[in-house]
């Protein structure tokens, strides 16, 4: 297959990855990249620090411009251009230019999938038809900074207390606006244990931010349309001129489920360990899709950075190989993620004890306190939660808040699941010792031996 | 046995563990603790500490008075008593009062020895009668206090650029010394890449710290003995009016030599996974002992405070159990050490590319140069290397370099080499990413990526 078409739709994150991959496995191959926005290639996670003011334009997170992309893989690139269908028979999709609105078709040879995850906005807060954000495109971000260069904005109100709500809500306090953050849950982010997250809480409250746990239920709008207020499931009014939604995203995955493509539980694009969908020919990879999860063979959604890239890889050389070798695969995922609140860090990884519960298991968990290094020198408190299985003692999950250094301890408890390690194992890791940067008995050593005493 | 009496020789750190665990194993054991020196249960890492001024005496180091110990424990604690043999078929001891200077011999039914390590200084320098140091045990401590406290030091020389020399030469700045550093090797630490030593290099010159590459040979006294200088084999004298020495240590291991107990390749008393010594009821335990390490079965030191108090509780509980259940064992050792030398942090685990080399293996290291967090927010370089076998791919070590956070990633490092990961268990790690916390792509991430390039 000398002029092997690769078709790839999503630019954001794992699409542009896929393309590179397929570049460099495949250097006669045919590749078009379909991406129904104005931007490909950027750094979604970094987008708070424009709201926040430590970048002052969206295309600092830009990585390539369509321009630079398409010359150095030699892609055809094509923004605003969305895909509406595919054909996975005959191997053709149908796309439509947002410019001229006219649609075609064109062949493919292989397709990978990446369109990504949108933001979900409850229905009770839908007849908004101005003044309310999601945070999830450069062009979200482009819109949300035009209003906060524009205008006084008087109060606003971040909705949802996930990851993306926390960090929105820390840059618009960063910017100098009055913020309060919706969290009916109480739970900041919703993976801490309630102890945690009001550790959490408290950080928040001593930086300026409210936090305040009614559910908004509607707005209330002026005659302009401009929003004065969230109405509240407790009856109460919150004044406010922006509202910014993060209450999640879902897989952008509707061309799957048009095509037929297998969805799994979680909404997304069903793919097996060489970023496979159901269909011949078709790859799909980062934030639209779910997978096979290490600890308990869940199937899972990770819309996260580092899985968007190299599930995007393994799309990419998938799609781009010819038969000789063996296909690239990729291992079952540990959810893992971690936020930096100014000098409070947050991380998490795998299962949390009620998740766990949530689906039949038998767990344990034990909390601990402790610091960031020794007594002596400068130290911040780290509060770390394990999570192990009954019987087997083994490690399915963690959560860590605390200070400097406390967010890469994390990936210690990732490493040791992944290696199916039990607390114990945990318990013998050779911790370093130094005084400035970790005390005697590192935080991790103290939750194991912990948690090793409620094991028995 | 009801009145089983259980001796444990040596005070500081493992010596403490082990009377602690053997107390709560047997509540009824008789348990004497021997200690030469004044002090016991001290944090000798953080002798450094009073030396830059950031503590104020010596004492806030210690973590137990003898009084407060033996009431806490129960347990005889008899300091300045110097245990001068062990009679193992016997079961009795022979130990000096150093106050009266008198003899005399106990009996005990089971021993722990844990007589810690000595700080080794070079043959020519023993001619020294005054200004030359070692920062080894608290009383070593109160003597350089004292100094620094009373004179102006115009010039102190450190010989010996390893971990401990790097951390006094620091501490000695921060306290407004004039320090220079004798590194003949230009190794800073031994177990770093020459390319990473000169990383930590260039961080003590622009603080202040002269870093010479000459090797002390001699020293040139007054007549009222003062040092004037050290001699140099290049031919240079150093005036100086200070020294330290920091050129090694070694297991304080005579009393097992004499007792006949099997020593080891490094000079250690060599102990098995029950920290048991080659004798009958004898347990050793801390820096005095050498035993299996995990990557090719060697026999190790690792004269670090994690180790004696894991090793410690071993032999406490092993020494005190009376023969119910199983003993309790230890896993076989990674050697991981770190240090804080301001912004800069130094880590290391397992074995570099030139100790694998040395003895006999085939190995593959890797550098990378990469950050702390993201481009974006305040960040640091960090270098790291990674060494893996060659046709296993597993990894045997690491050496990182770099500012805030760089020290912990290590730990994943160390759990990987645990767990008989290879470098490509090291590159499916769902590192977390924050843009102020990591970059997208941790330095882990990227230097695993790098070492699987050089693998092939």
């Amino acid at each position: 297959m000398k002029n092997l078409h690769i078709v790839v739709i999503g630019g954001v994150a794992s699409g542009p990855a896929a393309v590179a991959e397929a570049r460099r496995t495949n250097a006669d191959a045919t590749i078009t990249l379909f991406e129904k926005g104005p931007d490909i290639s950027y750094s979604a996670c970094e987008m708070p620090f424009l709201i926040s003011g430590q970048i002052d334009r969206a295309e600092r997170l830009v990585r390539y411009t369509p321009e630079a992309f398409a010359a150095k893989f030699r892609v055809d690139v094509r923004i605003h251009h969305e895909v509406e269908s595919i054909d996975s028979t005959n191997r053709s999709i149908t796309f439509r230019d947002l410019k001229t609105q006219k649609t075609a078709n064109i062949r493919y040879d292989r397709l990978v999938l990446a369109t990504g995850a949108k933001a979900t906005v409850p229905k009770s807060l839908h007849s908004a038809t101005k003044d309310l954000y999601v945070l999830r495109t450069l062009d979200d971000l482009r819109q949300i900074e035009k209003v906060i260069q524009k205008k006084t904005i008087r109060h606003a109100v971040v909705i949802g207390s996930g990851y993306v709500g926390l960090d929105a809500a820390w840059a618009l306090k960063a910017r100098g606006q009055r913020v309060t953050l919706l969290s009916p849950s109480g739970m900041l982010p919703g993976v801490l244990p309630p102890a945690m997250s009001q550790i959490v809480k408290a950080h928040l409250h001593s930086s300026g931010i409210g936090v305040r746990p009614e559910r908004a239920v509607g707005i209330e709008k002026a005659g302009d349309g401009k929003i004065i207020a969230i109405l509240t499931a407790e009856g109460e009014k919150i004044g406010c001129d922006f509202v910014l939604v993060a209450t999640g995203t879902a897989p952008s995955s509707e061309l799957g489920v048009k095509a037929g493509l297998k969805i799994g539980s979680q909404g997304g694009v069903l793919v097996d360990d060489q970023m496979r969908t159901s269909a011949q020919g078709v790859w799909a990879c980062g934030d639209c899709t779910e997978r096979r999860e290490l600890v308990f063979d869940a199937s899972i959604r990770a819309p996260l950075s580092l899985n968007a890239f190299r599930s995007g890889r393994v799309a990419g050389r998938n799609a781009a190989r010819l038969g000789q070798g063996r296909p690239m695969t990729i291992s079952p995922l540990v959810h893992a993620a971690a936020l930096g609140l100014g000098t409070l860090e947050i991380a998490h990884t795998g299962w949390t004890e009620k998740e766990a519960r949530a689906i039949g298991k038998e767990v344990v968990s034990s909390s601990i306190q402790s610091r960031t290094a020794s007594a002596m020198a400068e130290n911040s408190p780290v509060y770390i939660t394990l999570v192990a299985e009954k019987g087997s003692r083994r490690l399915i999950g963690g959560q860590i808040v605390g200070g400097t250094s406390s967010a890469q301890r994390i990936n210690v408890v990732t490493a040791l699941i992944r290696a199916k390690g039990t607390v114990d194992d945990l318990y013998d890791v050779d911790f370093v010792y130094a005084p400035s940067l970790a005390p005697a008995h590192d935080p991790l050593f103290v939750a194991a031996r912990t948690l090793q005493k409620s094991l028995g």
